[in-house]
């Protein structure tokens, strides 16, 4: 491995081990509380009686403009979700955008509204940025660096999993990576496909305010085969999800079986996977259900002791969840 | 201008306008105290008795390995020094890097290695980033974006200049960019010049804690020209240069003069221009030049009413300096 390759950057395994080889080696990785060292969602910083969480995620999506929202609502969605997943209120944005030469002022405006739409749907504000354009031979895309603070109570990790606990997924499984490599291909399937990116900070809330919450992770590179993974073996529990309960919606099954691609392996961008104590479970997925983005929320397993994911079967079989070595789906956010 | 040009991320008057015409229409712009509308070096936002700044910068600095520094090396100084510059003590940075698909793991880890120095000089941490790798095609070298929180009692503004106060520069003028130029050109100049690349806070702290720091900025893209238009519109003064005072390098002067640059247009990467009141002048600038990075700091000049900048020539006349439409420098950050 002495180069880098594409699967590299596809969030799943193959991406965890260049982090753990390379970035992880950083010593000053820690400004108290939840750091680096965690590769949680973001870091949370302790500052007064309250946490400051931060975060960053940049977007090389291709095509820019797609069904269901732009390069622009995803790169807010993104990290308002990263820090949703802490338990942050988002407050404050950064905007790093590096532009090819000869982009097109009106798509670069279009951009800028989504941008600001989806801000104002979590009350969060852009607050700073930076702009650099590159010549046309060295980029073939504009790409946007978003990184933000919020504050929360008690930050939430993806590693409170708890036996007895009980696997809520906010809504419907696969449709952004579904989506966006059926439109790349040109594939028609009867209804569109649609991105489900947004900002679920107030989905994410109405969870929190139940208060029963021990761990979240949004589903996004690797999809939600791949948060699991990471939640269960960081959590050192077995999860133990129903097959029949996976919400996929008939379309992105059609499309992904086409494709010969896993929804569960897929980029979602307006998703969360929620464990909660199992006494809070229905109130919690109610409280869900009445939010925006939670319409389609539902239980999906269960937490025991033990180590992996195990997916009961339709059929009354069994089997392991593997996390993917990478997305399927290049470019997908 | 319906395309977006490289001169619109080269850091004077084009960009500017750009920035003004397209993100400055934000209208979730702030989130308390110095938001997006005031376009200094970072935002500031009220928490409990004291700030978090928030700041971003995007580095495509080709070649990344330069003398005096490499893009992670600079990654880190440039969000640390504009932390400084809104006179905030640098705690946590992210580094979101986007890697063309054959890059060097090598040269990754050299990178991640100059980070992690670069934190250890001023007692920040790197605590979460973002990985994304593009096909070779779409991306001709590595990208990375630094965000970065830190903590003030009171944001120092760019605008803050007053009549009486004195202009304090932390050190020789136009090191990086007529370094990266040169060595990019692969001119020889006698001895070789070296990018001044270094995280300042130690050096700003220094400045701060005399206690008459009115306004500051980093001459990093358009240079010490760029950024004393910006403070003199600012804040609604004039500033007056003394052309003898200015501390340029001979051999930075002899090959800015072969080149045809002004090195007063040109980025710094470990510098800062700062206004003090006049009576804590030569005490202030007593405490800079006990620093690391602030050996070579002196008075440049005065600020009076009135409006732009005036430069009094060494044989006694005077002339205006003009804000550039950009840094003449591509790919200098
Ligand atoms: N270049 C990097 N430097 C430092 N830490 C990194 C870097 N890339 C990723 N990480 C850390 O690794 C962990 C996993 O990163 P990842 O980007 O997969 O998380 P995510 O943002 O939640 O997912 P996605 O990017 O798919 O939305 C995080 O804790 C992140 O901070
Ligand atoms: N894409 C953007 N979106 C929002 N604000 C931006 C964007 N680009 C720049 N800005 C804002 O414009 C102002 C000037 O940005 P600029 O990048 O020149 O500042 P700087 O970081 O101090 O300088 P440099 O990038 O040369 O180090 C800053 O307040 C910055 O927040
Ligand atoms: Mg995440
Ligand atoms: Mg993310
Ligand atoms: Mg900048
Ligand atoms: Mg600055
Ligand atoms: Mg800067
Ligand atoms: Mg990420």
């Amino acid at each position: 491995m002495d180069k880098v390759s594409l699967i590299h950057g596809a969030g799943g395994e193959m991406m965890q081990s260049l982090i753990g080889s390379v970035f992880a080696n950083i010593k000053n990785n820690n400004a108290g509380g939840v750091g680096l060292e965690a590769l949680d969602d973001g870091a949370a910083i302790p500052f007064g009686d309250k946490y400051i969480v931060l975060t960053t995620d940049s977007h090389v999506i291709k095509p820019i403009f797609f069904p269901g929202g732009d390069i622009g609502r995803l790169s807010i969605s993104g990290t308002v979700n990263d820090l949703a997943m802490m338990g942050a209120r988002p407050v404050a944005l950064t905007n790093g955008v590096i532009i090819p030469e000869g982009f097109s002022m009106d798509d670069l405006k279009k951009i800028v509204e989504s941008v600001d739409e989806a801000l104002g749907e979590v009350g969060a504000a852009l607050v700073t940025g930076d702009t650099k354009v590159l010549p046309k031979e060295a980029l073939d895309s504009i790409l946007i660096n978003t990184a933000g603070i919020g504050i929360a109570d008690t930050p939430i990790r993806d590693s409170g999993l708890n036996p007895g606990d009980v696997i809520i997924v906010t809504g419907t499984i696969g449709d952004h990576g579904i989506s966006i490599i059926s439109h790349r291909e040109g594939f028609k399937f009867g209804t569109e496909l649609r991105s489900d990116c947004a900002p679920i900070w107030n989905t994410v809330k109405a969870a929190l305010d139940v208060g029963g919450v021990t761990a979240m992770k949004d589903p996004t590179r690797g999809g939600v085969a791949n948060v699991l993974n990471e939640m269960a073996s960081k959590s050192h529990v077995k999860i133990v999800i129903e097959e029949e309960a996976l919400p996929i919606r008939q379309d992105v099954k059609a499309a992904a079986d086409m494709l010969g691609i896993d929804p569960m392996e897929v980029a979602n961008e307006g998703k969360a996977v929620i464990g909660v104590r199992a006494d809070k479970a229905d109130e919690t997925l109610a409280a869900i259900k009445n939010t925006k983005y939670g319409k389609d929320a539902v239980i999906i397993g269960t937490v025991t002791e033990g180590k992996g994911v195990i997916m009961k079967t339709k059929i009354g079989g069994q089997r392991f969840i593997e996390p993917p070595l990478g997305d399927p789906v290049p470019r997908v956010c």
